[in-house]
């Protein structure tokens, strides 16, 4: 735990160090759990949205893409339940005027006696050494036991609570545990109310006309209530998909974990429209394509995994994640659900309009059955970062920082190097730096000895450097260095092109998913 | 003005025939002066995004891009002075309930004068026919001179009221000139009051601590609290850019012309941190590199024109925009202003911290001035896409329509045909995409005849047709079809990447920026 926390915090501040995440308005001391992307960040965020895109756009010629705006009438998100079901359960302290998630609070008590639990377990097995059976200890130490039962039950009624809205039950459990407030003990509460997570906002300027607008919490209704548009224009024949990148909002009571869980975010979400009775097939279909283009990057199969989801929202009949290793345990990267017909037939409701498709091989029409393909770019942003930073001992007994990018997602791609800022070299390195700008975002770097060059290339994930050196002169080669390898190469200027877009080109990089 | 209407309308119903832009929540009946980029449309923004992004990023190594969040600290707005001077002058009428925009009411009310006056002129010019004088004629026709002289004393002193922040006689002269609601003709109106165009929210949940938010009105502020740390982990040298493309916000109460001014929309903007007293040539130079930039995609020369400011913003030591000749006339495109050290002083004083950069080469430390080029992204996708769309009269007396979008900003490079639907030609098409949709976006059209098929992508925008024929069986070649031409080549199917690539390729097309 302490090793995951301290690669964490490394992963931050090596973001920060380098240009790529800075906090939101830092010089106003931030704003909470809203990040800029530095610039390094937006280039690695912008490659990840863009081979994204390829891969389910471009190279599918029965998907399209959309860009829907951020506002959209109100009544799309009572069709979608967002304006009813979209809450967490707050309470208040009336003392110090201080607002908590209620479960937070519960579930924190309830961690509190877990380590209670583990601290008596841990004494009895120090006291017992090898003799100590934990099943036995546990079943004959009636302390431990009613503690346990304790938390099952406590957990177990706030659970059943939630989901009947009893949220009087959810306040008397607080009261009865007599939970305080953390920050001054005090357990002078309000009542359990619910909190809805959209932002809001007026649009127009009369008083008395001004719209109740929201933030969009998901980039998904921007497809639905286009569907039939896109479909007549477009002239898509299901099965077809719309895809989508853009940026949602929730206003979480708890953010946390750098990026991972931000209040402005952004989503890459592509609905796949099919016929009824055939979501099982493709809801397989896209969990195998997606976990491909996961596994193109090339970051390692043993840190991917699909999780099942047992309880599916209303609007689902089967949901799974694909988790990812992050610093903090294996978490959500993507989700792929099979909405069914909710959404549209939700919007026919609420907009009276038909919203169906007319099926020239069965001679019919109905409303689309839909299976959704969703990533959070933020999130899929800090896996590829965080996973690719390593500290690597090196055979001569020192060590790098490198930052192992996938070369289609580094930011840079290549660092072009004067070995000394005289003799003309420097003209060289630029002449180089010029000609390959028109086809990859190049650098060019003269300040300090080369070895200490490498070594900040490295660590801003920068997969080629090339060293224009005394040699080059003569003959018009240079060294090229290969950041994972640091294997150097002798190679021709004029190759240099070729060598660097086999490399990174977004075609060589896609073909691993047929693999 | 007729026909610029009609032109107008022409477009609007183009852009949604052709799956260019929606109405946002059309399904809802809309949202007022919000859109939705469709299927063709996000390719098109997507593509003049990236296209704007390598010029500004890509090609110069001394600015990098950043993509700061939507939300910042409130204070941010209080130091651009947004909070304060963001505002428009507005007027309830009691009666209606309606709101306006004062200053728009008291333009109209002159707008109609000058219509009446406008008809009197052509009655008298009418009537003495070769003979009429203009000059002479307002001179000796007191009633046109005289509504002249009132319309100009009308708008001069409204100019004035506003600037001196004196609504009440703002009001006075509304009341004076008799003005009624244009609705409901009621002239019972409430006094003048500033309305902030920003759109506000709350981030938090706690009704005591919740925080005011504002959605930004513009990206810049993004840049400007995140240069020093962009300078420094950039290891950047004055003079050097930062650039940005994101969503801005604002409340407009007359928002009109379509995708013109909405109230969400994206910038691509650049602030370029020079040395103080270097900033009249820095402008200069941005001018003449913007302008650059739009004529590289050959839309012609004659619809862009500079307008200098003649009253400049308080952060401004000179400003000009390019103007583009839209469907309704010569508006702005691009805005390029000398923002001086404003904005950055600004942010000093307000955060209490040092904002400044060390200049190595002068051995002192100083406020970087500022030189910002601004352009609305969505402007720029109506600019290309109204003067793309022409009707042409062709030889054999039918016309067709067609949309001449630069083919480098293209949504679709290409549509594969096969001339029948049967003897293997769908196959043989359908391996052509196969293998072209991993550099371009292309499509497969089989329906209708393909004389109908060439006149669907043309007006689509589609630069290339490729038409799979019995011949194609034979000898592996295609007949490739020129949208703006209309020619037609015969080529062999392996030349057919080349062929597109050198028509569409970024490269090619920023190459000619340095003509």
């Amino acid at each position: 735990m302490a090793n995951q926390d301290d690669k964490f915090k490394k992963v931050i501040s090596h973001a920060k160090e380098y240009g790529y995440v800075f906090q939101s308005s830092e010089i106003y001391d931030g704003l909470s759990a809203v990040y800029d992307y530095a610039q390094n960040g937006a280039e690695l965020k912008k490659n990840i949205r863009d081979y994204w895109w390829k891969a389910m756009v471009q190279m599918h010629d029965n998907i399209v893409g959309i860009d829907a705006a951020i506002f959209m009438h109100p009544t799309t998100w009572k069709a979608s339940g967002h304006v009813d079901a979209f809450n967490d359960p707050l309470i208040d302290n009336k003392d110090s005027k201080k607002r908590y998630r209620a479960d937070v609070l519960i579930e924190d008590y309830c961690a509190k006696i877990e380590a209670k639990i583990d601290k008596e377990v841990a004494k009895a097995e120090k006291r017992f050494g090898d003799a100590f059976n934990k099943e036995e200890f546990v079943s004959t130490n009636g302390r431990v036991l009613s503690y346990q039962e304790k938390i099952d039950s406590i957990l177990s009624r706030m659970a059943k609570s939630l989901e009947n809205e009893d949220l009087a039950d959810v306040k008397a459990l607080i009261e009865e545990l007599e939970i305080a407030d953390p920050l001054t003990g005090s357990k002078n509460w309000t009542d359990v109310k619910q909190f809805n997570l959209m932002f809001g906002t007026k649009l127009g300027a009369s008083a008395e006309n001004a719209m109740d607008l929201y933030l969009r919490p998901e980039t998904a209704q921007g497809i639905f209530v286009n569907f039939l548009n896109v479909q007549k224009t477009g002239r898509m024949k299901i099965p077809f998909g719309i895809a989508q990148t853009g940026k949602a909002f929730r206003n979480e009571i708890v953010a946390r974990q750098f990026i991972f869980r931000m209040r402005e975010f952004e989503q890459m979400e592509m609905q796949f429209f099919i016929k009824p009775g055939t979501q099982q097939e493709w809801y397989e279909h896209w969990k195998e394509t997606r976990l491909k283009w996961h596994l193109s990057l090339g970051m390692g199969a043993d840190n991917y995994r699909f999780h099942d989801h047992e309880k599916l929202a209303h609007y689902a009949d089967a949901a799974c994640d694909i988790e990812f290793k992050f610093p903090f345990g294996f978490k959500e990267l993507e989700g792929i659900h099979s909405r069914t017909d909710f959404d549209l037939s939700q919007h026919e409701k609420y907009s009276g309009k038909k919203l169906q498709y007319f099926d020239p091989e069965e001679n019919k029409s109905y409303v689309p059955y839909v299976l959704e393909t969703s990533i959070g770019l933020d999130r899929m942003f800090l896996a590829v970062f965080s996973n690719s930073l390593v500290e690597e001992e090196l055979e001569n007994g020192t060590s790098r920082t490198v930052l192992k990018l996938p070369s289609v997602l580094a930011p840079v791609k290549a660092a072009v190097l004067p070995l000394v800022k005289k003799d003309g070299l420097p003209d060289v390195a630029r002449k180089i730096v010029d000609e390959l700008k028109w086809d990859f975002n190049v650098i060019y770097d003269e300040k300090d000895a080369v070895g200490r060059r490498y070594r900040r290339q490295d660590a801003n994930g920068t997969p080629f450097c090339i060293t224009v050196d005394h040699d080059t002169l003569e003959d018009n080669t240079v060294t090229i260095r290969h950041r994972d390898t640091m294997e150097q190469q002798r190679v021709k200027i004029d190759d240099l092109r070729t060598i660097i877009k086999n490399e990174v080109d977004v075609r060589s990089w896609l073909l691993k998913m047929k693999e």
